[in-house]
Formats: structure tokens, sequence, C-alpha cells
């Protein structure tokens, strides 16, 4: 079970294909997976590919070095992931934010205890006591931070030294109602998936649900994206929506969403652990 | 299968139902459907009522003149549809407007042949000269009206004039890619029904395929609303989505839409016809 | 929020509509959900109708009795549930069955404990001890019988003395992978539902997810039922559908479907808890 | 737009993908879309490879004689759709047969008018002069045939000829209710696409939604298939299905029916047209 993963994205030109796959082929390499894509408005080829470190003949230090000239002739940006058997898998670290909601929490932390996720998760952050009995229930460490406009940039610093010291690669914000201040986003660029309880880009902002009702929408949606600096504007990654009618209260909404949720943050968390998404300008390729 | 229908809305107080059914019942009607809904937040009550007329023991006329104290008695809102057996069954009368695109045009020529809307079809307009061959082939009479700022008032004169003339109760605007006049849309309140090549209130105004492409969405969608003064932002009778990934094109997503559209647009005319929406405020309730 | 509800079905003619909510009324009952419907080729009435008891000048007893005339001349089946405020509210006490599976059953337990579903629920039964800890968690008593086909008649014995003696008025199947015999079924006439991870009828019986992969299907499903003597072949309360393709093996098709076993279980739970269901022949009526 | 298609199906093993898209670039090809995936139950590979032929340094003709070794080498199956720049671009030829219902073949002559389905159809069959009028208007020529238990050879005979006159190279059965004799159906192996109006495996078979209505489900289907010597029993190439409830009589269902048919037929055609299907054992490979 112990493969490698490459993802690449580059301009598009002739040979791209041949000159990766055959250059994973030579050193005895066995392709699973190979997934690409071309975006013809901007001319990007974008590749996902995965094989069988098994009987593979170079180290993954060396297969680096050596992929480096092919790299570099097509203005390859590459990203690896390749085991090291000598040291066991080492799963992704993810901590989890969380509010006064903890459907999405629960949610995830059942996933990764069944398998479906394959990370490991130390921490659960929130603003709030509500999570602190579930993290318990799970093993998991909880910490509160109270966040106020005069002390955030003091409580932001805590909070990532907890994720240095966890070594966490990925953050989820399963319903934290808190926006990070700009230079916490900007050291983890593609590392922050968010749950918007809304079909973005309706309904932006807070209060989706009320706002919908409001509206008189025939239906509500849900959407798991990276944070950036622009809040709700990050590239997205998966969107569900289901049918309202006029006899959905707010109430009713917010339970049927409740259920989108849970499934758009789950996929989009288990695409990113997986290597399965590409970011581009402010969108993202899917390889499922 | 001639059925009276009776939609009433009002302050929400004991005895509403009691009353209206009790008197249909005093009447000899046998009440076939009958739907109701309160909102709570308006403390508003809805009731769609259906009955067979065979039977009745009174004319449409003198139905609703005895009708009438009750309706004083609750401050109702309402409208009766009683087909006068004397006469035959007199179909609703539907004018589509469109553009360039004309599959909803041809969803809906030939839903109402093959007998999934009861209405009739006398009138196409459109401000292209796309659709006359589809209108012909249905024997449907076309109008083409080039508009442009200048002569607006004058074409939208002549419009009316031709609806007036076709006795055209119900205006569906099947790609109909120009806005009417304020004065125009007041003329028919309610009467209007528009599909929107989006998910609103996301996309709304122009190229919302172009535009979700851009924002990299995973859903497109659809939406069949009643025209008010307010572009894109009448009350909403039906929506749909689906969804995309990024190996979708505009053009794939445009091709993918059309089949949202057309079924959207279908259902809100359908729902329409069989009187089965009560708009209240900007909203809507159907009840399907 | 104490609301009497009265389910009825019965042959269908005229005045019922008129003579149920004129009952209700006369009572001073306000109410707040009527539906109703015929089915044409049975020609049954069914109706649904929730009031609000508060200000009603009847006891629960006493509305019963003086109803039985109405529901005589309609030949109706009638069933009336009507809160005793002196008793406070009693909320209906449900067991659930399950096997080694336990996803549906923490999804149950999560709903119940957020409030989404309106019941208490004593107790765990198991033929299989990994829902033990699960069941403490939540502090739910927690029996595993071990069934064979020897012990089988004892066996269901003793689960029909823990449900007497819990009080239980509904049982879910939550993955129980044990069929109960038909004395066992009998004692409980829609009063058990089931979750089959099919799309019933397709893949009835045993395997459906890896018999779905052989045929090579592009939609999986779940089905949420009433228990009847005839396996899998009760009444269908609800069901859903999502895609799968060739990259699904029969692994992703188990983690695609138990998100649809949660949902249309939960459902299914929700609207007979809400008796917002009523069932004739082998199907099912849901007023939602 | 002149793009060249392989189709690959053998043994997995080392090398493939690298020699496959080594040899396309040696020929200058550019390769546009590359998918693969590999069966991990019977250890099979499968590959569809497309690439712009502009600039290739080969003829169709000898970039299949010089590919034929690498085929050996792996035991392919393999198809080559390489379009020759001389003659200009050949559509693919469609016959649709169609029974009593016109909805689907309406549905496929629309699309194919406006671009979506890259064919011509020259000829439409029917037992049923109902789409004689739908054939003339489009320019299609139009045969009926009166098929009986004793005529049928002597029929199948004829239509037959008309297949090859025409050059046919698919057969879409747009709601065709007549079955084919096994010697028919061996003609035209992966050739024929039919529509079943129900979700396969369920209600196979005749009359469909009256038996969905009879066993009361919540989801009504539809599911295109390659039809083999055993009927409704053939690979699937695509399925969707739709909400239904006790309010829906057979004949909503059929309504609701043909709109899922019409999509879940035109997608099965495009992609067989677009050569996106790969069948293997009696399922598809869809590399959408």
């Amino acid at each position: 079970m112990a493969n490698a993963i490459l993802l690449i994205s580059c301009p598009d030109q002739r040979g791209i294909t041949a000159a990766v796959t055959g250059f994973v082929f030579q050193h005895n390499g066995n392709i699973l997976h190979a997934d690409q894509h071309i975006d013809d408005q901007t001319n990007t080829f974008f590749m996902r590919l995965e094989w069988a470190i098994d009987g593979l003949d170079v180290s993954a230090e060396e297969f680096a070095r050596q992929f480096q000239p092919i790299a570099d002739r097509f203005a390859m940006r590459w990203h690896l992931n390749f085991p090291d058997p000598a040291q066991g898998e080492a799963l992704p670290r993810v901590a989890i934010f969380v509010s006064k909601q903890i459907h999405c929490l629960y949610d995830l932390l059942l996933r990764q205890r069944s398998g479906q996720l394959a990370c490991v998760i130390p921490v659960v952050i929130s603003n709030h006591p509500n999570a602190a009995g579930v993290a318990k229930d799970f093993g998991v460490s909880f910490y509160e931070f109270i966040v106020t406009k005069e002390n955030k940039a003091e409580q932001e610093q805590k909070q990532q030294e907890i994720l240095r010291r966890e070594r966490v690669e990925l953050i989820v914000l399963a319903r934290y109602h808190q926006i990070f201040s700009r230079s916490f986003v900007e050291q983890y660029p593609d590392k922050i998936i968010n749950i918007h309880h809304s079909f973005l880009p309706a309904f932006a902002g807070s209060n989706p649900y009320g706002r919908a009702y409001e509206r008189g929408v025939k239906l509500i949606g849900a959407t798991a994206h990276y944070v950036t600096e622009q809040l709700d504007e990050g590239p997205i990654i998966e969107q569900d929506t289901t049918r309202v009618s006029h006899r959905d209260s707010v109430a009713d909404m917010v339970r049927k969403g409740e259920d989108l949720e849970k499934v758009a943050l789950s996929r989009a968390v288990r695409w990113h652990l997986e290597m399965k998404i590409l970011r581009y300008q402010n969108k993202t390729v899917i390889f499922d």
C-alpha cells in the first residue's frame, strides 16, 4: 500500500506525459493512477501520478534529484510525496478548529476512527467550551481560546505555537466562526480548509440559512474551500445542495444543511489528504 | 375532470379550515385536494382547495357571492377558478418570449403538445429571427421586435397590443435577453415567469456560466422566478443544480445548464397553470 | 408546543374534511397542519391533522369519545396522539438493534442528543460486541445476544422481555443482520424500521454492494422500510441514491453508501416519531 | 479540432503508459487527454488517449502499423480512430429505433441539430406510425415495420439491409418496444444502446412504472445500456433517478421518468460517439 504521488503543473507542450511516465518506468515504478488535465484558457498542464514504490530502484531523495532536470525543462511546479519505508508511514497531522456547532467535528473524528480519513487528529481548538467533551471522548487534546479584538494577535500566537508543536500540516475549520488575521492565513497557504454553510458565492458572510430563508430559495447548500485572505472567496473544493420548500423553517434548513456540511467537508479533507487536489489561480482541479 | 380551485391567504386564526371546507361541503362539493400552510414568522394562513364541480348545487357566480362573507370574516385574499360547464374548458393562453437560444421554447412547445402543460400557446415574440422556424413548425404566430434604447417604449406598446389581442394570461421568458420597462412589468403582476441560468442569488445578471467558470464552482444551476421590477430579484418558484468539474469548459456548462433550465422552467409553468403557486412577500408557497 | 395529532384513513366520500376540521374547531382547536391525500386506484382517503391543544375545551379521553361517531360514520381507521398536560410530554421509547457496523447507530444517537429525534433511546441490542462502547458513551443499556438456529426462539424471548420492560414503542434495525422470526415481527406491526443498503427492490437480500459492483451499476442506494414477514418486501418509507463509477471499488461503495444509509434511516425514524407516516397496503403516505 | 483517439485494454504490467505516450510523442503528437484505469479484481489496464493530429509525422495507416509491436508486447485489445484529413471528417452514422413514445427521438434529433451529438442520423425505424411526422420535420428517412412472431426474421432482414445501405455504425433504441433476435444482436456487438425506463436491475422487463407504483418506491429511474442477448442485462452505461411520492400517479411517474430517459440516453449516446466508453466483462469504463 506504500505509493508515491507526484503532482505537477506547468505550461502545456508536447512530451510532458511521455517524459514523466517514462522516467517513472525507467526506475521500475508501477503506475497505478495517472490523471491529467489541460486548461485551455491558460494552456496549463496538470498531472497527478501515483505509483507503487515496491520494486523501485531509487530512494525518495535520489528520485527527486534525478527528476529535477525534467521539471526544469518543462518549467514545472511539482510536489512529490514519497513514503520512507524505513520510517513506516507517517500520517499527516490535522488540527480541527470549531465553535459552538460540533456536528462536523464529530463527523470528522468518526471518519478518522473508521479509517476513511488517513490522518492523525492530535488537537481540537475552539473559542467555545462546547467541544471539550467530544474531544475528550476521542482522546484528542482540547484548547479553548476566547478571542477578542484586543487579544486576537496574542491568541493566534498561542494557537500557532500549538500547531507547530503538534506538527500540524492541515487546519480544518469545522464551523469555526472566527476570522484569522491575514498573517495567520499566509503561513498556511492551501493548508486551511473551511466549510461555509451556503452554496457560495450565494450568501457569503454570516447567517446564510437565515438569508436563504428570507430570499425564499428552493435549494440550500454547503461549500468546502481553501481559506485565503479574501473571506469566503478562496478556491472551492466541493459543494452540495438539497431541496427545501416553504414548509422548511430556518431550523429545518439548519438541520438539512448540517448533513450537507458534513459530507462536503469530509470529502474535501479526504481529497486533500489523498493529494487529489491541485490548486491553480482561484480554482481547484480534483483528480478523484 | 372539471374541478374548481380556490386559493386563499389571510392572517391565521382558529376555524378557517373548518369554515372553508364546511362551505364547500354544504354545496355538495367533493374535495379532492386540500393543502394548507401557516407561515409562523408572519402568522399567515395559506390554502389551496380543489373539488369536483360535478354535483355542486350552485353556479360559479353564486358560489363566489355566498363565499364573500366568509372571506370578509377572515380578511382573506382569495382567487377562485371555476370552470363554466356551459362554455367547455377555456385553457389559459400563454405567450413565450425568446431570444437566440431556443431549447426552452422547444421544450415548452413539446410539453404543451404532449399534454403536460394545460394551456394554449398562440404566440412567440422575439428580438431575434432564430425561433421563427420552430414557431412555424408548431403552428404558432411569430413576431420579431428589434428593441433599442430609443424604440423600447414603442416596441413594448406593440407587444402589449399583441398580448391583449391574443388574450394572454401568462408570459414566459424562455431565455429572453431583454429587460422589460417597469410599466410593462407592473401590468402583469405574478404573470411573468423568467428562467435565469444560475442558482440565484449567485451570478445574478448576465453571463452567469462564464462567471461560474471563473469562480470555479462545483455546481451550476437554474432558477425559475416571477418577474418584478427588481431584475433577478423576483419570487423564486423552482431551482435545480447539477455537478460540474474542472473538466467542464464554459461550453460544457452551457450544455449541462440547458437541461436544468428546461426542467426548472417547465415545472414552474406547469405549477402556475395548475394554480399551485401562492405568492407572498417575495416568496412562493408551492402546493405540489 | 403540545400538539395533538390525528391520523385517518377511510373510503373516500363527500364531507370528511369538513366533518373532521369542523369537529376540532367546535372544541376550540387551532389547526396547525392539515394534510390529505386520496388514492384514486383504491378510492381511499388519508388525513393527518395537527392542532395546538392549548385552549381546547375537552380532555383527550373526552375528545376521543365524542369523535367516535364521526369515525363510525365514515368507517375510519384512526389513531389519535393527545399529550396529557398533567403528565408532561412522554417521549416515545426506541430500541436500536445493530450488528457489526455502527455508523447508523452513532448517527441516530447523535441526532437524538441534538434534539433532531424527539424520542428516548433506552437500549441497544446486538449480536456482536462492537457497539458496547458507543452505547456506554451515550449512557444507553447494551445487551448482546448471540443468535444461532438452535437458540433463536429463546433469545428472541429474552429480547422481547427487555423491550417490554423498557416500554419500547419503536424498533430500529440500524444494520442488524439477523432475521426475526415471524412471531416476533407480528408483535410489532408498523413498529420495526429497517435500513437496507440498496435501492430496493434491486439487490434485495445480502451483500448488495458486492452485487452492485458486479452488475456495474452507476448508482447505489439505500432504503428504509417497515419490516414485515416478507424479508426486504415491507412498505418503503424513504430511499436515496448517489453516483458511483468504474473508479469505485466495493470499499468505496460501502463508504458512499454509509452516508446514504444514515440519512435515509434517520429521516424514516423522524417521520415515524412525528407521526407523519400512514401505511396502506404495502406502501406509505408520508405527510412531510 | 481533428484529434486521434486510441482505446486500449490489456493485462496490467509495468511500462504500458510510458510505452504508449512515448510512442505518440516520438511521432510529434500533442496529447490532449490521457485517462487510465486499473481494475484491481481482474488486473486489467484500460486507457483512452486523445491527441491532436496536427503536426503528426505519420499517416493513420503508418501509425497503426508501427504501433502493432507495442500492442503485441502488452497483449492489447485496441481501437484507433484516426481522422483522414484528406477526406474531411466523416461523422458516425446513427439509426434510431422507436415505438409509440417519441420524446427520446425528439430529444436526440434536437441535440444532434444543435451540435451536442457529433453524428449523422440518416434513418428512423419504427413498428408504429407515430414518429413519421417528426422524422419528416427533421429531414430523416422513416421506415415502418409491423413485426409479428411470424414475419420477425423477414422484417429484421429488411431492417438490416437499410442499416447496411445507410452505413449505420450505431443503433439507438429510443423506447423501441420490440426484442431483436439473437442473430440481429450478434451482428452489432457494443453497437446497440437501449434506454430502459427503470433503475435496473430493479423492474427489468415491461411496465416498470406501473410496477414501481405498485411497489411504492420513493425513487424512479432510467438506465441506458448496451444491448446483449440477455434482455435488460447488458452493460450499463448511465443511470439516473428522481424522487416520487404518494402524490404521484403512474402518469406522473411516466412524465417525470421521460425527463430522466432523455438525459440518460443522450449522455450514453454522446459518450459512445466521443469514444469515451470501454466495455469489459458486463460493465463499462466511462472516461468522461
